[in-house]
């Protein structure tokens, strides 16, 4: 039911034009005709060239102004230097996009990126709009548009969005061995003018495609929100799988070189994607195994697995990978176990895993039946797994008397997981080769995998995106109010001094942040008189305007149990200080009671590169720095993202109930996070703003420390 | 030079018997014989079988005393009900070794193992040493030895010494898309009689052999410290890297039915391996890539890699991948950036990675060329890694211009590793197809991989084996004294009562261990009159014998700063723990001195299936349990060991110079844990001793607590 999308004559042209043809068959002018032609495409073509003539019964025109009116995608495939004014003269005449193959652009540094920029400005004037530049091309296989290097492509469901060329030519020839095709396909490159999340927003709605793959160096500055609207919305109904590249910061320069992309950090990504219901893998070649699962079974409602094989070391294994990716392989009900006995040698083990031994060499439908045994036994369980030397061992010669061979065995687990209405996956360490019991699987809807590994990676994908179904009724907060641009991009200045954690707090009181008391002190008898006010013990800290480890200097004392205490560490506060930075920083004391040892956050809110702003939750303490355990929250914060970032901490334990202590308050998380973005909102020259540590006070939380940085920083 | 090791006969043997032979040529016991006369076994060969006759002209005994007395392997195929006498008989007559494929023996349970233990010692008695049972089979390609199920094997340096049969056939079919082969292969399954060690100190003076893969499930009871001893000896001489199944607690229970592992937990397998110099591996599919990169490339002696190749999407996740192994892909100097640009397209990504862009397609000898300058320009880099879509990019058709084809431009990269002295590696996604471009570059010495994945498995590997030779003149420590063996296998009761804090650390000061003050009070008033003596800030702990976690139930109080604090503290502790456990729980109070917030570790011993005892060293303080960070340090522990554990934790940072704070000092961590063996092996019924928190105070230790444990406990 493909409605007038805004990208539909993009992907379903009736008119395309290739500017820049050459005769050269070897040459790139020549091939993408070629391909165009191979695929079948029913439209019309027009050719622009050096040399007036024809190819391939084809008029070449020599001129822009010569090419007809009515033209949906004009690809091109001239020099950097000619693309510019024959773009613009091609979007005077009305074309509606031009996809731009040609490289040297914003990928080149700032001279390129004014040229980008002003070859946009000049085709978005005449209504124009730009794939690319720096791109590997477009296809939309289903209707026989295939603007790309390679031909044939292998057809059908996955659509797939990258950024980067070789990505997609590797993943077209890896599709071979999942026995998979393409529908669409879009190498957005420099990303220059249409963001991503559009060409999401149309493979939501476009029939051909049941999964979405993407390989994504990064976002279009500012378009994080967005991003995340239209995967989220287009997830709920299509399984997409994302691969990151440039999630280290080599790579973040190798991607900046490569397409241009500032990129924001890791977690920023882990987020979004999360909160979208993306599916994100960590290397290439786990891609097409999450896509294939993704697209054959249906979603895992719950962490349990049965795992039915053939060979105890794939045993293991396998139930070591199962469980490594946060699954569980539990032991089947003692029933079950003795109903295997009568069907199993004696020496088979039949706890979970199920190795059926060598029986499947004179009956490969063993794995269905036994498979549909366990299940059926066990309704509680979520997914099964099946492995064993199959399809090929010994040449896929069977035993005389078996009354299957692996082909027709295989559609017997499609037809059960259809039954069951639960993921099944199958490993054979054959099946990264063509075989017909291989292809006979994948075609009744099981993946049927070449690694273990793979298991572990197609369980997980279906785990996530069951995990993201069961929540799919819950509403999309929206921000009440956009965030003010950040001072990178005005000239505002400060308006106020902002250094110091009296100023902190301040700004914070203003936003409703609930604090503890703060007194401060001038002097060392002042501070003993504070303490005396607030109640023993209590903690001294040195006020250094814009200093941020004041503990490293010996500028924060704690447990301190009188004044005489409070008096000893003020003074060792003051000489600890001067002598580290001289006797003018020191700005007095403030004095708060000091709540003992407590579980601590770090909790904050940033401006960044993709979102207009996001909030950060770490684990607080010393060992903050070492750990480095930060997890992202989307703003606006709702405790069900607080609780989800909090479960992407590696000390994720240590935040739920825990040693007789309630779990952490996700809505008061929220709260304190929504409070905070509203302080960063409210003055552009603030960059962050950051409470280290929270103390979790039984079910309150008490920001112990606040900062606001002002300066532009590195992306987290 | 292999002189006469104690299973020279077991590895080349002159004579095989196959016990348990049939015409059928569907049955093991046919094919058994067929593989070992394809591989041109050119010694004597003896067969017992059910009827007399001739099978392929040798003759077919009935009795196994018909047999000769000077077999060197007997490999058996008869029923579990048979094996036991016939082995017997056949040890009788002087076999030296036998090879038992039958299954149906301790991996069945107890019965099982009886039946086993008896076969062994029976054989024993004989002189007759067991490989097996439950195991795949023997093999020496290189003397024409192979007893396996699969003919023909591929011939090669690479020896296998695998647990599980399947995941030995998994990896002969994968060596395909590595151009390997092996040398011998031996599955030891439930390891009965000879321990795994002694394979490979035969493994490790075999000069047909350069790597050796393993794939274990657990090590024979007690054999770790002997394990550790011929590991750490041989991989000084040759590569070795290592799968371990069963590594979580489902898959220990699987390696449990399959081959009667009793295993020790991952952790103390990661210490074994990492100590000893393996290359541990957690993936089933990455055990060849990094078998092919350790024993094609020199080892890696740094962390700096550059990056040459073609393509900026692999560019980019392949700079992704380097980091997330641990590498670094720095940026090149600006002479070598400059360099390059005379070489390449302007709009070429030049600083590290460099990509070559297409320029290949005419001149695939760009990739030694451009990797030569700059791995000579950079001396201080440790390895380069190439990339691209080499080899099959548009049917491997290169340019018509072009001096090289793939295939003679392969061995230029051998070449220059070889002038290096540094590993190369090749990444291009067609590699797991056959190729001569591919295998040329394989044959001249640099690993030819199908995944930017295995890009970081091979680099890893290499690095790690590099670390390990720098530091092989480092002293491997002998234990003094063997610790008595533990309960369990001893009919001992503890001579004394341990449960109580006070207890354990009168032990530990009888064991050297320094020791705060710690002073008891049987009461509220008697503790302020300690904290007194103690001075302020103090802790008030409650004496609860057989107690854990204390805290839990409000049995600790800290931070208290004069005797009102105390007086109430220990009070609200009565009170606390009546309620919790009833008033008779409570044994009075500690009180010691508050040393504040520091950094706190816990530092423990224990005895172990697989380690007479092994020392643990995890993070301290609240998180311990949350973030499960403990690893393992073998024992004696030396400062070199302890250095090497605390980096194998998460929090590892935390421990070197943070903050201001000093190192954590390895050497008194060392002692630490040598005094807590020392307590341990006094007394056979201590199961452990743990030190929890063991406070770090600039470079001094300070155990706050300590406990006992004389029961039996699940491995850590």
């Amino acid at each position: 039911m493909t409605t007038t999308h805004p990208l539909q004559r993009l992907f379903r042209p009736r008119h395309v034009a290739l500017l820049g043809v050459s005769r050269d068959t070897d040459k790139a002018g020549y091939k993408f005709l070629r391909s165009l032609l191979d695929a079948g495409f029913a439209g019309r073509i027009s050719l622009l060239g050096r040399q007036a003539g024809e190819l391939e019964g084809l008029t070449i025109h020599t001129e822009p102004d010569d090419l007809p009116g009515d033209i949906d995608v004009a690809f091109n495939l001239l020099g950097p230097a000619q693309t510019p004014a024959v773009l613009e003269a091609v979007a005077a005449r009305g074309a509606a996009f031009a996809v731009v193959f040609t490289a040297g652009f914003a990928e080149m540094g700032e001279e390129g990126e004014r040229l980008q920029d002003e070859m946009v400005r000049a085709c978005n004037a005449h209504g124009m709009r730009i794939v690319g530049p720096n791109c590997m091309g477009l296809a939309n296989l289903h209707v026989g548009l295939n603007l790309t290097e390679i031909t044939p492509l292998p057809v059908g469901p996955v659509a797939l969005v990258s950024q980067s060329g070789n990505v997609a030519v590797t993943l077209w020839d890896q599709a071979r061995k999942h026995d998979l095709g393409f529908s669409c396909f879009v190498g957005f490159g420099n990303q220059a003018d249409i963001p991503m999340h559009e060409y999401i927003d149309y493979l939501g709605q476009d029939d051909d495609t049941r999964v979405i793959a993407v390989y994504l160096e990064g976002l279009r500055p500012g378009s994080g929100d967005a991003f995340f609207e239209a995967c989220a919305r287009v997830s709920r109904k299509k399984p997409m799988v994302v691969l990151k590249g440039g999630r280290t910061s080599a790579g973040r320069r190798a991607a900046q070189s490569h397409t241009a992309s500032l990129s924001s950090s890791e977690r920023v990504y882990q987020a979004l994607f999360d909160e979208a219901g993306m599916v994100e893998v960590s290397q290439l070649e786990h891609l097409l195994p999450a896509a294939e699962a993704l697209m054959r079974c249906p979603p895992m409602m719950g962490d349990d697995v049965a795992i039915v094989g053939s060979g105890g070391g794939h045993s293991t294994v396998c139930t070591d990978e199962v469980e490594s990716v946060g699954l569980r392989v539990p032991e089947f009900p003692a029933p079950v176990v003795e109903t295997l006995s009568g069907l199993l040698p004696s020496w088979a083990p039949k706890r979970n895993p199920v190795d059926m031994t060598g029986a499947y060499i004179n009956d490969p439908s063993l794995f269905s039946s036994l498979t549909e045994l366990v299940m059926r036994a066990c309704p509680s369980f979520d997914a099964a797994v099946n492995y064993g030397l199959y399809g090929l061992w010994k040449g896929g010669v069977l035993g005389k008397e078996s009354p299957h061979d692996y082909a027709s065995a295989a559609p017997l687990l499609g037809a059960l997981q259809t039954k069951l209405g639960k993921p099944l996956v199958f490993y054979t360490p054959y099946a990264d080769r063509a075989h017909p019991s291989f292809t006979a699987m994948r075609q009744s809807g099981v993946p049927c995998l070449e690694s273990i590994e793979s298991v572990g990676i197609a369980l997980a994908a279906l785990r996530k995106r069951g995990r993201y179904l069961a929540r799919a009724g819950e509403a999309l907060p929206q921000r009440q109010v956009a965030p003010l641009p950040a001072a990178a991009t005005t000239s505002a200045v400060p308006s106020q001094d902002y250094s110091s954690e009296v100023a902190a707090y301040r700004l914070l009181a203003r936003h409703d942040v609930k604090l503890p008391e703060v007194l401060t002190a001038e002097s060392p008898e002042a501070a003993v008189a504070q303490a005396e006010r607030i109640g023993y013990p209590v903690v001294v800290k040195a006020i250094l305007p814009g200093v941020a480890h004041k503990s490293d200097i010996g500028g924060v004392r704690t447990g301190l149990g009188d004044a005489g205490a409070v008096r000893d560490a003020a003074r060792a506060i003051s000489h600890s200080v001067s002598q580290a930075l001289g006797a003018a920083a020191l700005d007095g004391f403030t004095v708060t009671r000091d709540l003992g040892r407590r579980r601590e956050l770090i909790v904050g809110v940033r401006r960044d590169v993709s979102l207009a702003s996001l909030g950060l939750i770490g684990l607080g303490g010393v060992l903050t720095e070492a750990l480095n355990d930060v997890a992202v929250v989307l703003l606006p914060a709702t405790p069900e993202r607080v609780s989800r970032a909090l479960a992407r901490l590696t000390s994720a334990r240590a935040w739920g109930e825990f040693r007789g202590e309630p779990a952490v308050p996700a809505d008061a998380l929220a709260d304190l996070l929504n409070q905070l973005d509203a302080a960063l909102g409210s003055d552009p020259v603030i960059d962050s703003v950051e409470c280290n540590p929270v103390m979790v006070v039984g079910r309150d939380l008490v920001p112990v420390d606040a900062a606001i940085a002002i300066t532009e920083k590195e992306p987290t």
